[in-house]
């Protein structure tokens, strides 16, 4: 029963059989190969973006915080939400690649476009004392597991572009989203006015890779040196290129996406029956829920694994993350157990 | 004939096995993980430092890196060799996660340790106007194929020591220099007067993985939060762990680090036998020599992979690496286009 | 009728008299000027710290990124209030010359010990994906023109040193909230827990100089190195030196801060006779009130000079700052202004 | 006899006393001021530069550094001589605040045409591994007291920009330099090819002011941004105005530097005659002799202030700084001194 986060499970085989394939013979390092060509290519395509700049580096801290220095000068601003991975996860990551700071806007998971634009606004009034907006950044899964339609990605954007603001999308669990929303990644990304893509492989299946997807193509060298400056090129880069690869062929990494949402949906569906409360719309394969005392005790017991936050209240918040590869039978008994306490 | 890098060769199959065994069950994410626990313990033992700090990266940029930042402040220097790889091919990676300035020491490959305290001296005439000294760092084996003998790393530590400097040693193919040398890693690191060292994997037939191996205890927080805020903290760690701990088993690294070294000195015999000019003693698997440009020509014909500098003389310097893997034939192929040309 | 800032009036003739008196003769630069070691040592004296480094400056961002860069870490964050300068003002200085983020503790312009130690558990709840907890700034006077308490000082104080963290305080207007407390430099500083002091002279009288003061004497190095590699050592440095020394001359700094309270204290009794509301208790030099519609107006045909915010209600959010020199007819035309419109 | 360097003399009657001038009234802070206006308008007509970019900041390393992060970016490397100002005198200031690289280019006091072309190919050869070309930066006077020929400034920048980097110009003895040349400042910066000029008031007779002059005046908020980011942007702006409005005013600075350079080449020509050997040619009021030991004792016991270097030779090198200020008298003195010894 394990719903700690989806980086706690093995890679998906058909990844894990394209590091063992690609690891024969010669090849030049640093991402001068055929697998770091194709898979490049294969981005480029499923995004339908034939001139976009596709980097892979092996985290998503990384792929954050690169794409970021990027976009937002040392003298700006980020906007973001409070909650954002980038704020609370990355220990200043962000911050430390492009020297800029962070701006906070609104106090929930997802970002109003009012509130965004209050935020500019009140940034702008500072002159030439504070900082000056930079770039906005949001999370598509969101932290606590919701998903933005394209309406509001391109109602933020809008904001954004009204001031001449890049745009980043850090998507971590990109694929779940895409899932959710039933939409194309052109559409997603781009199309919506995004400029940035940090799109994640890890927590869906791969051992450890991100994509970097750059819409603006004069960005090539900048991104480059910056990756090499953060220590963040492979030198055997095959093996990054190859688990890329191997999870976007025959839309596995799709099909993993919903997998993963349907265990959470369905993990929903049943706990919601027995009265367990939601904090958030789930949309995607995070759940946070509110688990009564007991119902946490019994599944202490059991050796269920997840992470609980705030105990101080009669009922527990809870962090349910589905991963792809949670079996059916464990969640059947995560709820049986539910159940029955 | 792949004698480019020992970047280009496929991993070892033990090294392989290992991520694929990893590759079952659930485990916590960042490190938190037996087999991580496992392999920071071998590490300890097999430099009989029960103490040390040891951690993981999938970079030697990222490697020498932080642990120049933990030794080394912003408003302080690092000393190093002109041609040392964390000056010439590391894009700043250094200075970025330090602050720190670089000051070349000598011309040469080599730092002598009359040279270091001179540079030194010269550094603290500076007063409060020049950066202060911060720290050494040396490459073994170096940028040129060579290797420091013990008593050459104990005078350089001992300068530094006079100054209170601490030093990192750059050990990208720290096994193929312990066995040129014959020593223990005690010997080659904490027992010579080093403080970090940059314990490389990916070279020696790894994947990508190096170990930060820090004689200061102390220096856990700040490592451990640098590793994170330089987004080089692997959510999925085991796959880093197993490899480190796949290498490190019966003496794996250290076999395949002689056949490599095996393979240099063979290779050099031949060419030397027909006349071949060597520009450094050739100590480890890294061979700098002078090729007619005739036989260059026979080579690249013939499909050879090297590295070449400076074509503008009547020989061509050309950098000749051997990894564990280049197959004897390989090697007899290129010393017979040479013979023959 | 000029309520601006206080940076907007001239320097006190004291003040410039010392300039012109030190604009003779041969001294060395770089702070190694008897005037400069006399200015030191009466900082000491005040202080009745006669182990704390001093060193000058010419600006109040500078005082505070230099003396936060010496208190935290890369890794860490600095605690501070929403509407702090070194959050609002200062371009991310704080953050450039530190590394460190900023964490905004509650919502108003004083924090709360409660709210600070809340703050410092959620940082410590993040564990190794977050930030850690580097030191806490606070401003006195506050932004809002507010004073802390001795007593209010120290709790936040033990809440920092609880948790090991050093404690900054911004005294751009130090002297004005000394003489509102009646107290010594050392009961607002050492005493009560701070670490290191930003000493402001610019806006009480100077044409532009700050103290930096360090309790520890152990980052003598750290200071001296990271204020030049920021540029902010002087060359010719006995200027500086010179005006601090006459600003603390005498109870100069004290009677001219006393002076400027004393002229806010009367223009908002007067203000308050009227009707006008003000958004905090006025304890030092700067005022902040609700001013109708039609007096703003008034004052502006008239050519009074403040500040205005949210201009959005039916009242005027104006900021009314006295600095040593408003002459009192200043003051009286305002208030007529105010009273008979 | 004070030759310690141009910060140990008093500012010149005519800045101070516009200092006292401007010491009265109401004005805005932060250089929205009419003195401000003026001066930046009036170094605009001087450089013949309509569209220039005028900052004013109080110290040269913070003029050099500010002016270097706008056109160098953090990946990148700023070619320079070994021994300028920027590499060895200011603890790391141009890096921090650009983030970029040094690359020392060639080994003596001024950078030669070819050694900065064969710089810029070797750093372009290490291709992505290294940090990139960015810009280049040049003393005028040099460290050594000698002057570039509007030829060879031009030779320079050519190297540079068939490169695509612009060049900035230390010119923190720039009034020296253009007196030695008898051109025009838009002679000596923007048609020779100069991109951003550190316009230096303070050693040549203000208590601390330089103007950083940028021609793109496309950078102004990235410059200010930085500026203020940096601690550098002054409250009580009026003071740095007034200081560089009198320097500028009716050929001041220039005929102080003609009066320096008078002093320093009357100096070396008696010191010549005595048998006294200079080091470089002196061009301009920085003088490297050899001074026999004999005469440096003489000269000590008199009270003569100077640097020395490396006083392992029969001769000691001694630095010989004229200021505008020094009196006749005082080199008479120094002269009659090293004549009778």
């Amino acid at each position: 029963m394990f719903f700690a986060s989806d980086n706690t499970g093995p890679a998906l085989p058909e990844v894990m059989q394209a590091i063992n394939e690609a690891n024969q013979g010669y090849v030049l390092g640093y991402g001068n190969d055929d697998l770091t060509r194709e898979v490049t290519q294969s981005i480029r395509d499923i995004f339908q973006a034939p001139d976009a700049l596709v980097y892979l580096v092996s985290t998503g801290t990384s792929a954050n915080a690169l794409a970021l220095s990027c976009l937002a000068q040392p003298y700006q601003t980020v906007f973001c939400a409070p909650m954002a991975h980038i704020q609370e996860d990355e220990c200043g990551a962000p911050e430390f690649y492009s020297g800029a700071k962070l701006s906070l806007v609104g106090s929930d998971d997802k970002i109003a476009a009012n509130e965004l634009d209050a935020e500019i606004q009140k940034c702008l009034e500072r002159g030439f004392q504070g900082v000056k907006p930079g770039a906005l950044s949001i999370s598509q899964v969101t932290e606590f597991g919701q998903v933005y339609t394209l309406d509001e990605i391109g109602t933020l954007t809008e904001v954004a572009k009204a001031h001449n603001l890049p745009v980043h999308l850090d998507g971590a669990r990109f694929a779940n989203a895409m899932v959710a929303l039933g939409c194309t990644p052109a559409e997603m990304s781009w199309k919506a006015g995004i400029d940035a893509v940090s799109f994640g492989g890890t927590k869906n299946g791969c051992l450890g890779v991100e994509a970097v997807i750059l819409f603006d193509p004069d960005k090539a060298v900048e991104f480059e040196a910056r990756r090499k400056r953060g220590g963040h090129l492979q030198s055997k880069h095959r093996y990054l290129a190859a688990q890329m690869k191997a999870y976007l062929a025959n839309d596995l990494w799709l099909n993993t996406a919903q997998n993963a949402n349907e265990n959470a949906a369905y993990l929903l569906a049943q706990l919601a029956k027995i009265g367990v409360k939601f904090d958030y719309p789930p949309e995607a394969n995070v759940l946070f829920c509110q688990l009564p005392k007991q119902i946490h005790a019994k599944l202490q017991d059991a050796g269920a694994s997840y992470y609980t936050y705030d105990e101080s209240h009669e009922t527990i918040t809870a962090r349910l993350v589905c991963d792809w590869s949670i079996p059916r039978p464990s969640i059947e008994q995560f709820i049986e157990i539910c159940r029955s306490a």
